[in-house]
């Protein structure tokens, strides 16, 4: 059985507490925050605290908190004999160089406020060092999930630049559709099951191999009838830029 | 029973047979194509016509071919009785003008080589000259789907040109998130989880509110650390003007 401590309120750490609560082989014995009201996701009193520094000994202790607190809050818990890692992709691990034991413990993954998911095929990248700890935090990891890896920073701070093209930005492309959708008197859920399928299409392909579309085709007719109908000046240089990059990467004349 | 025959060999032609064959409201009487050897997914040599012309009577024509070819095609079936559509996203009811009763049976999806799909979430676009038209048409979209929508040329249009953004160019974000892996020796399918998810959370959220990320966050710390770590020019510049435009949308000081 593994104890360990949270420390932070938002969605890493929620999605956190309730999986290791699921978990026989890990104990949550406190959840720290500084705001009694965001604690109320844990529904015992005796496991919540609201002071930054822990008098409670655990195996790890987990900062979920923003990037830019994570070395502040380091500090509370630098006397501590447990590992003490943080949950963040594009931190490194030398924000915790105060800690006697530090590491990484990262979901990569994308949580939503007031939604709590599986974490049984979450990647668990985990960074420690030294051999212990590393062991200790594929304990915990698999505790949660089928897919712990050992990740470096470095390797995870160039992951976490892959997560924001395939996730903050693919979002930002269903935002454009969306608004292409309102601008037509159009319904965006048509659309879902097209991306839902784009997704799916890479269980079995490469993104290289799934690529389809005008530009792919070096279909210059529909590139320039799409051209005359998107009026917004945005949506006309992303679509012309993508649409070149996609017709480069595939070897058309540009 | 609503009798069609089918024009053309490529995906959409092969997902609109098998979905046809599976359906207890529609007899497939002819697959044309100009190849043979394509014709092969026909299992019944019956059904196959290697001319571009038919002697067959139907209630629906489907060109499911190339965009450029459409126009070319319907000509050879100018003198049909039956209703002749196509399955274009891109091309206006106006390239089937020489026929008699032209009309489109759009579905809106990605069809991958060798994939067949179910149409049961698939949204199916008809459009059509006369309300007869349309209600043979909307009775063979509910053959196959359960969402069949009426959207005029116009309409489907813009669609299809949302579609480029939700599919084909999230898929070249794939692509860039599968480059960075590559690069940095990291197993690209640890992303998977993280795709499926960022499509998923548009049940419950609109992409607007999905939103997430240093961008988003307005965090400059990370967008500077991210710029730092990203070599390839290409990326460099995608990766600022879709946080700029990420913040813009969101209102954050550039």
């Amino acid at each position: 059985m593994i104890s360990v401590v949270i420390v932070g309120t938002g969605n890493v750490a929620q999605n956190l507490f309730h999986a290791f609560q699921k978990s026989a082989d890990v104990n949550v014995k406190q959840v720290i925050g500084r705001n009694k009201e965001h604690l109320a996701f844990v529904k015992d009193d005796a496991l919540i605290s609201t002071e930054f520094t822990s008098d409670i000994t655990a195996d790890v202790y987990i900062l979920a908190i923003s990037d830019d607190a994570i070395s502040t809050v380091a500090e509370y818990f630098k006397d501590v004999d447990g590992l003490l890692v943080h949950t963040s992709g594009a931190t490194s691990v030398k924000a915790l160089k105060s800690v006697l034991r530090p590491g990484i413990f990262y979901p990569l993954q994308t949580f939503t406020k007031g939604k709590i998911i599986s974490f049984d095929d979450i990647p668990m990248c985990v960074e420690a060092t030294n051999e212990n700890d590393l062991n200790l935090l594929k304990q915990l990891g698999n505790a949660l999930s089928n897919t712990v890896v050992e990740i470096n920073s470095e390797q995870r701070k160039a992951l976490h630049i892959a997560a924001v093209f395939v996730n903050n930005f693919t979002n930002y492309m269903y935002t454009m559709g969306s608004d292409i959708c309102v601008e037509h008197n159009l319904d965006f859920s048509l659309l879902q099951p097209l991306i839902k399928e784009t997704a799916a299409k890479l269980d079995a392909l490469t993104p290289l191999q799934a690529q389809t579309g005008p530009a792919k085709r070096g279909d210059q007719q529909t590139l320039h009838n799409h051209l005359q109908i998107i009026k917004d000046k945005h949506q006309r240089e992303l679509y012309t830029l993508l649409s070149n990059a996609i017709k480069e990467k595939h070897g058309k004349e540009l």
